[in-house]
């Protein structure tokens, strides 16, 4: 353990542990120490080897949070000891996961680094709902952005751009501005009845589905009380949610409360 | 074999068989007969169980594909004979994957359907290069479109709302008309020097890169004679690339092409 170590930047998919990539499951096994986020489930992290510690870092909300240079520090903490590092992100540490940000930190101070990808959020809520992301006639393109701003900071999004009825829009931590979100969207022209699907943890067991559409969006999410992460799939192809009707992780008590 | 059988809808990545999910693999070590699409590697097709029977259909260059109606018979046949048949497709069944319109005609038939999602090729590229799909600063969202139509099709882009400076733009299915894609970007404002990173057979052993800028991106493409697929990152985000320096699977004449 005298030469430096590297760090795995492992992409950990939306919670369910089978959809984790043969790589991440590969690079895990070879760890001697896991970096997780808060988010990572506890199914995933009991795949980790026994014996080899667990460092919680990262973002969970009502926690409070290791701030991302602390994170770059003690990756490098770790890989300088000799160790093979598996920080564990959930989704992609490519898409929102601030992974090139600690890549590039790391490269700095002569660290290797890999990458597993993961299933983004998108991506399993699409294959537990069945609502595609893309679908002939209805979407031609998928775009994700964040809904989520540090606080004061103001949400810039370019409504205009995004409110594009042939695209399938993807918010990630929008629950805070999503009645925002929608106003902006409808204000540039988007159809207020465009369907949105709402989903709390997807993939996890306590997975909760919300059907809703953009002129009731904020109120039906506000009397939902759904749980972090949270995720928002809008456009034509949630009009297929209805026929796709593949079983919830849990029956939803969002759902119910919507269509009441 | 005389009840109906079940068909799985699965994501089988961009190539690299490590990229493909633990669910999967399941599916695949479940399944009576595969039926997959052309563009699926022959590594990851090793790893179904032997003695089962494979189907070859759907979309590779200058092959005769077999049409989608088609393809949907098959499906309804093999399961109705009693089997479970795993549908590999490249990539994410649900992202430009016609995975939705399988299902649908599969539920129409009484079928059921279940699907793993797949390492799409974007981050299969993204985790290959280094180079993120957003990164702060660079890019808040990314977006995924199709630049192929069939013949005679116009491509019918909007071109206004593509051409965000703030957006990775991601391009599948391009390289016919990535000329005319680069000269709408354009045309609408972004800057002539945006980076694009063109990565062809991304994650398999053939991959090549080629980083160019998208005032000469339809030059640089035709002079780099790539095998499908191909797919084109559009953004500032590129501008990370030469730092990320991930080992290229085979070294890139197209590289060296562009440089010269």
């Amino acid at each position: 353990m005298n030469s430096t170590g590297k760090v795995y930047l492992i992409g950990a998919g939306p919670g369910d542990p089978e959809l984790l990539t043969l790589r991440a499951m590969r690079m895990i096994s070879e760890a001697d120490v896991v970096v997780h986020d808060r988010l990572v489930s506890p199914e995933i992290l009991a795949l980790c080897p026994e014996g080899v510690a667990r460092i919680a870092v990262g973002k969970a909300p009502k926690c409070h949070p290791v701030p991302q240079e602390r994170i770059n520090e003690i990756l490098v903490e770790q890989a300088l000891q000799g160790r093979i590092v598996a920080r564990l992100k959930g989704g992609d540490p490519l898409i929102f996961g601030r992974g090139s940000e600690e890549a590039a930190y790391l490269r700095a101070h002569g660290i290797e680094v890999a990458y597993a990808p993961g299933i983004t959020a998108a991506q399993g809520a699409a294959s537990a709902t069945g609502v595609p992301l893309t679908h002939r006639g209805l979407a031609g393109s998928v775009q994700y952005v964040t809904g989520h701003r540090r606080a004061g900071q103001v949400l810039d999004l370019d409504w205009k751009r995004l409110a594009d009825p042939d695209t399938t829009l993807v918010v990630y931590m929008g629950v805070a501005n999503i009645g925002q979100i929608a106003m902006g969207l409808m204000t540039e022209g988007l159809d207020p009845a465009t369907p949105v699907l709402v989903i709390a943890e997807a993939t996890l067991p306590g997975e909760r589905r919300l059907v809703s559409q953009l002129d009731r969006l904020g109120r039906d999410v506000q009397a939902a009380d759904l749980h972090a992460p949270v995720l928002f799939m809008i456009g034509r192809v949630v009009s297929l949610y209805a026929d796709a009707a593949l079983p919830e992780a849990v029956m939803s008590r969002a759902r119910t409360a919507a269509h009441a």
